[in-house]
């Protein structure tokens, strides 16, 4: 019998401040990891999902796991492989953290690994799409993408898949903060306004294609200058106990940029070294704790892997 | 007495489809050519405007190229100086092709580099946009900023001069075609929707990203793609005869993307040769001439050098 194998899916940082649904980044941990062996009747079943306390269905059609790796084996015409899948999930839900692209980007490359499809990750992101939409009931590639292919990464069409992988700075370092408060990605999608005003796009705009180019140049000066958020953020950050006050002590501490990680309630901050970052990650534990709110804190690197065999 | 000196300030295209506001490049020609020399009474006069049939001030207080050399004179205590202003202008006005920028920058770099002042171009950006907003109301750096410091620019900020050049892949040719009737950039301004709905505000964004990263990696492409406004040249299309019959003809000629200049009524082809460039310029112009409009078109890689001493 085959041996199975094991994939790491991690987590990932969308909207990116100035980047609303196309921009997106990988970091090295938390992350799902995904078990893939033979099995011993026709098709995917999941077997087990750890971690998840229940919370998740076990049923393919309705995991976004599942319903990534059916997808590929539609496409290939394996529907009727027996094969048996255990979802660890690693990281939290309903953190902004891009749990469900992760459970998406691990079920289809898992299938692809185990079957050694020669498929490479690209072509796997429409699967990883489609089970990524079980989950969000909208079709949004700024979390899968990066979890898939890592780094950071522009959506220019949620449609078209077209995207763009950027180049990363050396020296950068991301907090991320997790505070345990549940926020719903379609409430924090739908108090967002349905227009923006001309001035804040075109702040938004500058702001934007200025970060853009200060990735390619590993402009620190510029990137410190346009990691604002004008149009989003201010629209969310209520949903955040404490937003602001975290995001003051990040910036005081030397943060280049401070903002919500997708949906919330996570927040992330972009740093020119670790010990920053790590400074960030205390001080923001801390503070959760003199508040009585548990917290979780990540420092990491941008992750340049993203889903990998374990 | 010291000889006069002579300096051009070249045309530029603003917005570039997907940067309303935030980007423009400068063109090879045409442009304003300004002359100074010394004087014979206290302060500067403008002696001759040459091009403008009447139509443009010559009191350094409401001329744009008289602002931005008063400004700096003002800057330098040098506001008593004898000094003697020439303006040749070389380039239509009203076209949105930068004209009064191009003053504005000439009129500032004229009066630097005959004083030798040894200020750097960025050191001059703020009186030039001092010039500029005369003419225009308001602050807008994005004729500006390319026109006296060439290339293709992203401004960040207006408000804070923040800037950053971006790479030209090589291969680039722009075809820019000029129909001879007027659209007040005021109007054209005055047209626009005061908000943006959010799902045009994701594309444009995605497509501003992309657009971006195109030009740091020469990714044609991409550039191809991310080429399209859904914000802007909607709205201003009505105000050019004929705007997506020259647009289609022109896509189908080759062009990467074709939009508005600035506020109109030109337009501009952005093509990875320049045979067509020149192709779509022949055939806009047969194509406004059988429709009994007058029209000029100026083929030309985008300009490195800005404003340069003649």
């Amino acid at each position: 019998m085959k041996p199975g194998i094991k994939v790491f899916a991690p987590a990932s940082i969308s909207n990116v401040c100035v980047g609303f649904d196309i921009l997106g980044f990988a970091i090295h941990g938390p992350g799902d990891e995904i078990i893939i062996s033979e099995g011993t009747q026709p098709g995917l079943i999941i077997t087990e999902i750890r971690g998840a306390k229940g919370k998740l269905p076990l049923d393919t059609t309705q995991n976004t796991a599942g319903v990534s790796a059916v997808a590929l084996l539609n496409h290939l015409g394996e529907n009727k492989r027996p094969l048996e899948m255990i979802i660890h999930k690693k990281m939290p839900f309903g953190s902004g953290l891009g749990s469900s692209a992760a459970s998406a980007v691990g079920g289809v490359f898992a299938v692809s690994e185990f079957l050694k499809t020669g498929l490479t990750k690209q072509e796997l992101l429409p699967f990883a799409i489609e089970g990524e939409k079980v989950a969000d009931g909208a079709i949004h590639a700024d979390n899968v993408a990066p979890c898939l292919l890592g780094g950071m990464v522009i959506i220019r069409d949620n449609v078209m898949f077209d995207f763009k992988k950027l180049p990363i700075p050396a020296g950068l370092f991301i907090c991320v903060i997790y505070p345990h408060v549940t926020v719903l990605t379609k409430e924090s999608r739908a108090i967002l306004k349905k227009e923006i005003p001309m001035d804040l796009f075109i702040r938004q705009q500058g702001n934007l294609a200025a970060f853009i180019s200060a990735m390619y140049t590993s402009d620190f000066e510029l990137l410190n200058k346009s990691l604002e958020d004008v149009v989003i953020e201010p629209q969310r950050a209520h949903l955040i106990p404490h937003f602001y006050a975290l995001k003051e002590m990040a910036l005081k501490e030397g943060a280049m940029g401070f903002s919500i990680s997708g949906a919330g309630p996570s927040m992330f901050a972009i740093c020119d070294n670790s010990f920053i970052a790590q400074e960030i990650a205390n001080k923001a534990e801390s503070f959760y704790a003199s508040k009585k709110l548990k917290s979780d804190t990540y420092v990491s690197k941008i992750n340049h892997d993203g889903a990998i065999v374990l």
